[in-house]
């Protein structure tokens, strides 16, 4: 008699490019969930406004506020822990009421989401379904107008927070490359192109599939200080094509 | 007065996946254009099938057939471009009668797709446009019911094609892994994976949400000898998790 929990993937931004299947769940949802900072309306839930039912319960989750501790602080992740799992009480909560909860998510909820927090605490507890979508990597491929990947070429998919000499490792190793998480780390990962080569052939999107979108050569732009949350670097494959 | 070409992105197989848009341009499509092999439907066209119109005209593009060539060879590219040329010639021809032609594509067309190779001798000739899908590998981590990555996890994809020394190397680098292409690759794919330590941990998913899924640990089934087309193997990430 429980209700589902729907880890529900947005797609990279336009509405349509969201699946038939995510479209029809949102159009329809009765409780709506979301990840918000403090003061901000929320990434997803910022997506999802062209498609909210009017009478929709929101279940905003504000993040704690967790600036002044490093990451390598234990108490970092005593504190998101402590989050997720008063979150995760919330939308059992509701789903006992016998309730379906859509749970809004940026992209694919499994490459890089925060929904996997949830997940991975909700599974055994009430019903929980995943529906996976476009990612914002594919829509930032697409933006360029040039395929990701040829023939054998392997792809490396990195974050920008890694280390600078980690980047440069990964960079060497990859025919096609696609950096997330650019924001502050930009000049890191302008560096770490230019050293392993790869700067010249690399592309900035902004906003892939959202209003806003630019594409521009990432040189052409190297002396920026940063990027927008919602941009991605891309250095396309060059393998074998007859 | 031209039409437009779309590389139309089916995703991974279930129509439920498909974007608004894209099941939108096929339901109202005139003209279907399809790779297929010769005697076959056409992969791209059975995943189609729920949705095709009635009265949509069929453009099949039949691959010459190439199986006594070496890849190596460079009559091999030299086929394959004629045929490529001769696609694109059928495809314009319907442009330059101002209707619009859908090309189906399996998953997301500019990720390791044969769209690719039309798309770029068609870009300056007619307007283009591609529509971005779930990819097959979307598809399979979500069907493994547990996230692909974590944190900073680099993910590396890898097609199965690849020398074997060549996939240990890779393997050994990456965080979170996706082989592609599998099929008469399996026995090398298993034996890579061993050498590189991550054969435990490595899932087979056949069919992502398609007709027939499975979902099994590589480990169980590394005694057979290959696994159908549509076939992907997973190597979740690991990485830091409050
Ligand atoms: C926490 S990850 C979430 C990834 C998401 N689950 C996906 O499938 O794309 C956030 C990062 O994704 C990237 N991103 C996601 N969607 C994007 C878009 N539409 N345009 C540009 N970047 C995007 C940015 O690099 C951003 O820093
Ligand atoms: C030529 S590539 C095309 C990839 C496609 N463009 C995509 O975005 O997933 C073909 C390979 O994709 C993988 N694949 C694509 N869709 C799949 C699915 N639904 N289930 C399993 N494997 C799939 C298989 O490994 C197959 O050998």
């Amino acid at each position: 008699m429980s209700g589902t929990i729907y880890g529900l993937g947005l797609g990279p931004g336009d509405p349509d490019l969201m699946s038939v299947k995510a479209h029809r769940l949102l159009t329809g949802a009765r409780h709506v969930a979301f990840f918000r900072k403090k003061g901000r309306p929320g990434q997803a839930r910022t997506l999802a406004d062209p498609l909210m039912p009017q009478d929709a319960i929101e279940v905003p989750m504000e993040y704690p506020v967790t600036t002044e501790i490093p990451l390598s602080d234990p108490r970092y992740n005593e504190i998101l822990s402590a989050f997720y799992a008063e979150s995760v009480a919330q939308l059992v909560e509701i789903a006992e009421r016998g309730e379906d909860v859509v749970v809004l998510c940026e992209g694919d909820p499994f490459f890089y989401g925060s929904f996997m927090h949830l997940y991975t605490r909700l599974k055994d507890r009430v019903p929980v379904e995943v529906i996976p979508a476009i990612t914002g990597m594919s829509a930032a491929w697409t933006a360029t107008g040039l395929p990701i990947t040829w023939g054998d070429d392997v792809l490396t998919v990195v974050m920008g927070t890694l280390p600078e000499a980690e980047l440069v490792r990964q960079m060497l190793n990859a025919d096609a490359l696609v950096v997330m998480k650019i924001g502050r780390n930009f000049a890191k990962i302008v560096s770490a192109l230019a050293q392993a080569g790869k700067l010249e052939r690399a592309w900035l999107v902004e906003y892939a599939a959202m209003p806003g979108q630019t594409v521009q050569r990432l040189s052409d732009v190297a002396a920026d200080q940063a990027a927008p949350y919602f941009s991605i670097v891309i250095v396309h494959g060059q393998g074998r094509r007859p």
